[in-house]
């Protein structure tokens, strides 16, 4: 292919379900569809709204599943509808981002692509666009795959995390990554925050198109064999039922696992800009902004002796009298009342709901 | 007057406000004109069904104020018109009684009044209707003030409790009143309890209507001038004005400070007949039904480890996770969260309400 000059990409990740915000997210609006903060702006929308002069909305894809494809029309107008690509079927991050890879190869020849979840909160934007666009340079300059990497502010056990050496730092405070950590426990979490050796792993990406599929090809043959018929076949009438028979055959597979963990040449650009994956309903403690008694409040809520909890309601007022630690969400047709030390048995809750055939409120 | 028969009568007390169990109660619709065991029967409707056998509807007067009126003649068509007293403003039990024994003195003479609140729970009605029997043979034999003592069955510091002498009982079980104890702190209670010489007061009484007023006469003669009013203008067009009147003269005062404490001839009936006042959302606990784990559930309620709870709902589906000790009650437009432990501040919730001018939810 000749030097000619790319575009910059981006690919969104916006097919995941969502189910820890139950009942606010619902099989038909996920988390990233919400506006969890409570100020309109949707978490896709802002992720969208923050690539603003690094990459122009022609040049952004989003991979999605046909139930939220009409979600991501209304919620993006600005993206063009031939760079919304669809999943036929959910196929973990490896294959997701290998249609978007395969697509943009076709399209664009080999560009760097900047791959991004959908439904992360980032307080200090213009802090993580500086990071991004050393992330893009980094990528452009090789056969790089880089990861952008969180100092960690506290011992967190619900990420991923990333051992990067510090003396291999470039002038553009890249740094060689020597392993990836699964979510550790606390006291590990400790450790790798003491050492100051460990980043959180923010599921964000940058590398070339050719730089991803090479790695595919080396490390997921079936996933890399899927991207070139899939590369074959865009932009003939035939896709559609290719990109079903191909995404089928697929395992599923991460990123992370398939590819990062196994690979070598992994760069990470550590940074610090208020990054939170907003895993759960407790999080929203931690990414917006409570009253003085440490409550998070949407809606008309009103309290007596109420701390630390959350609240998220609607027209309905919500009245908290004692209420400590509690997560309440509410909803037209759903009230959650849930301990903020059990959110991650919320989804022991939609599982009751989907065994007793009550899918409607899923 | 001539030794004729007389009718035995009973006057139900109708007129409170029930604010802590809001949101369900409010300023229209106050708890004893709900259900709140979710059988269907609202407290009143209960009370009205407990007498019967023992005193014909077409005796039984039900005092309340001019909110609750329409509310009383469609729980209770029962009852006949007249028989439906109307307090023109609130002032506490010893008026009220006063109100009813004036009518019930121009009516039907000295009758015996059985006086009883409108919205307790009493599990074993038979044996209530036994000791209500006896306490009209009590209060028909003389000059007699009977009160209704329940054996506790544990050191409750929300109620008053009755000292009584255990020698001085007659063969039908009635009992010398020695004092009334305001509600106790928890010691006291215990002391009461183990001491076998205490009952709670259940606010149920039985005397003949001159008993009664002769008691006003000699504790409350500001309450007796009014009674004495209410009888000579009864039965004239000039009733309600005069009612009005005297009433609004009257000084707010309950039976028990007012009278019981200060008069002789107090005499009890202790029951044990799975009495409880129903003081607020808490005790639904003790008088209803509860799941394995001791939650209260009325409507669609979903649980995940939560126990010792109550829930009250209606249509919308409450998903409870990891809670414990909790009151969660939801209505139409108001959800209520409270601690069991801070049930009596939800009237600073509701205070709260009064003062940002929302009525709409009082």
């Amino acid at each position: 292919m000749s030097e000619q000059i790319r575009p910059i990409t981006a690919v969104i990740m916006a097919g995941g379900k969502g189910e820890r915000f139950w009942p606010m997210s619902r099989t038909h609006r996920p988390k990233q569809f919400l506006s969890l903060t409570g100020d309109g702006e949707t978490m896709i929308q802002k992720t969208v709204r923050r690539l603003q002069g690094l990459v122009a909305s022609e040049y952004i894809f989003v991979v999605t599943n046909a139930n939220y494809m009409d979600l991501v029309k209304e919620q993006l107008p600005e993206i063009p509808a031939e760079n919304l690509l669809q999943e036929p079927v959910a196929r973990n991050t490896a294959p997701c981002i290998a249609l978007a890879a395969a697509v943009i190869t076709k399209r664009y020849g080999d560009a760097v692509m900047l791959v991004l979840p959908s439904d992360h909160v980032i307080r200090h934007v213009a802090l993580c666009v500086d990071v991004l666009s050393r992330a893009i340079h980094a990528a452009a300059a090789g056969q790089n795959l880089v990861t952008i990497g969180i100092t960690p502010t506290y011992p967190e056990t619900g990420y991923g995390y990333i051992e990067y050496s510090r003396s291999t730092e470039t002038p553009a405070g890249v740094y060689t990554v020597s392993s990836f950590k699964e979510k550790p426990d606390v006291n590990t979490a400790r450790q790798y925050v003491e050492s100051g050796r460990f980043l959180w792993n923010s599921g964000m990406f940058a590398w070339k198109a050719s730089t991803y599929l090479a790695a595919l090809e080396q490390y997921l043959p079936a996933v890399s064999a899927g991207a070139k018929a899939l590369i074959a076949a865009y932009g003939t009438e035939q896709f559609p039922e290719i990109l079903q028979t191909e995404f089928e055959k697929m395992p599923s597979e991460s990123v992370d696992y398939g590819v990062l963990e196994r690979a070598d040449h992994i760069y990470t650009i550590p940074g610090s800009f208020g990054w939170d994956d907003v895993g759960s309903w407790p999080a929203l403690r931690r990414v917006a902004k409570t009253d003085t008694n440490g409550n998070y409040r949407s809606g008309d809520v009103l309290t007596v002796g109420t701390k630390n909890s959350v609240f998220v309601g609607g027209k309905r007022l919500i009245a908290a009298v004692g209420v400590e630690h509690m997560i309440v969400v509410d909803t037209e047709d759903a009230l959650l009342i849930c301990d903020v030390d059990s959110a991650q048995d919320i989804k022991k809750m939609t599982e009751m709901l989907r065994e007793q055939g009550r899918g409607e409120l899923l």
